[in-house]
């Protein structure tokens, strides 16, 4: 069975054509992603990618079992419609009903990327013996999908699984959401560049310093660098970031008390130094952890780059079983 | 069909038949709970309870379709064990097991007091057209009972839908479960009469001192009432109260964007004084609530004084249908 997965982020729309059977990217392609252009050019761009994606491997559009797309967003699963997409600027956009004009025998099946991501662990990667699945972005926001019993919690209109807007601060960090104090706003890469940067400022002897005109920027990555090397400002900077993913995720799995916490976006990539402390204070601070509640293990999510295609392409695997 | 549903508390085990196609109760009747007395004590004085309610109806177990009871702590659902209860002082108590030995032929189903309660207002009160509910009781702790797609989101071993124990102040107020900060040290009723405590001894001119006299205690109903009256103290203080609650319901709302939060427990006597500006706090703060995500109502839970007992029975509701 082969799936066309589509990716639209702020930047490009990615596109690959799975394998569902053997779980593999047969070809992938992508194009610029022309925000602003409206949902008639974002859909002619994207019919464009899947054709191109048909062209290469020689499939028709028949030979594929579904079209699957993730964007961020608020993003309505039943009726195809972006209600509101912040990074594509989109405001309640048929996006389904526009594709149906290009491809229009074929199911189409659109979510939040988190969400999508959510289930692209448990169709295509390491989690497909979780049912319960608290899975969080570490990226430009925090998304989050959750999943109970193999399916997804989407809300009303699917605009639920915010958990990046979660306050964790009352009164704290102003989110782009229009409250103060989110979990996003502590916890996304551009508050960890934020915190860096107010602790660079303030400790100009640190190595973050030299490491960031290395590398011509700072990034989620210049302290978590630095610390590695032992810079005690850094490893303050890690860990009151670590911290604050922790008490966001401890929250959520109270509420779920799920199998497992992926963690995925751009941050999962430091690894171990972000993942065993967050297990740690997983196993310190859950509720009743001490008392017999079950444990909940933090993982870093398995699928990397193609996260958001394989994510895309398991909104048709569970459509279709 | 009839329905004994039990609310064990930390003072009293209360006990009802309830008619379960009318939605009534036919009989009630209370035993003072023993807690620190261990699981066999608990366990007859909760089948001598239901003895005397089938000796008061005249009803003879085999009349009955089912025993609910609904307690406080981690209750696993599917074991029938009481994992961990702080109030009755009970840890990996197998209840049910114990039950079985004074009623073994009949259905008999446990779960935590605030999922039955979010169940009774589904089966049994003014929530029957809603399929998504978050319910969260007001009481000596905050307690939270979470319903998507008509379901209770319990987790592992129904150690989840503690929401009462999500930060909301990173680093705030010292919580009975060992993290600092949780929703149920800034919103419960216990929380309310610390701020009420703290203001007053603030503002020695408050009328909230000569209520507190006159009533002889203060309780969570002193800032409310001096509140109505025109001052300004006990103003501050429900006002900052109701900020808390909010915070902590919004965040409920973006993960699970439910139909309604309902509010039960002591502090939801208040009624439209802390209905009222939580919606309005809702209507503002909900995640992209004025980008045409759908809103989410706030309302008191309508199963008041025996929401307890109806809570218990609901989860012979659902389990016989």
């Amino acid at each position: 069975m082969y799936i066309i997965g589509i990716d639209i982020g702020g930047m490009s729309i990615k596109g690959g054509v799975v394998d569902g059977a053997n779980g593999t990217i047969v070809c992938k392609d992508s194009v610029v992603t022309k925000a602003a252009a409206g949902i008639d050019v974002l859909a002619a761009d994207t019919a464009g990618l899947i054709g191109a994606l048909l062209g290469k491997t020689s499939l028709k559009i028949s030979d594929v079992a579904g079209i699957g797309i993730g964007m961020p967003g608020t993003v309505d699963s039943k009726t195809g419609r972006v209600i509101y997409s912040n990074n594509i600027r989109l405001v309640d956009a048929p996006i389904v009903e526009k594709l149906r004009k290009y491809y229009d025998n074929i199911p189409i099946e659109i979510n939040n990327d988190a969400n999508a991501a959510a289930l692209g662990e448990v169709r295509f990667g390491e989690s497909k013996d979780y049912k319960n699945i608290v899975f969080i972005t570490l990226g430009t926001g925090v998304g989050t999908g959750l999943i109970v019993d193999g399916k997804l919690i989407e809300g009303n209109n699917s605009a639920g699984a915010e958990g990046g807007h979660m306050v964790i601060r009352v009164g704290g960090a102003v989110c782009t959401c229009g409250r103060r104090g989110c979990f996003e706003a502590y916890a996304s890469a551009a508050a960890l560049v934020r915190q860096t940067k107010a602790a660079m400022q303030k400790n100009k002897d640190s190595l973050m310093h030299k490491l960031a005109r290395e590398r011509n920027k700072i990034s989620g990555r210049t302290a978590f660098l630095a610390a590695a090397e032992g810079d005690k400002t850094a490893a303050a900077v890690v860990n009151r970031y670590i911290r604050y993913v922790g008490e966001g995720i401890v929250n959520l799995a109270n509420i779920f008390r799920p199998d497992v916490v992926l963690i995925g976006g751009g941050v999962s990539n430091e690894g171990d130094a972000l993942i065993l402390p967050l297990q740690e204070f997983m196993d310190n601070y859950c509720f009743g952890i001490k008392n017999g509640n079950p444990r909940v293990l933090v993982k870093k999510a398995s699928l990397t780059n193609d996260a958001g295609i394989f994510g895309a392409a398991s909104l048709i695997v569970s459509s279709v079983k």
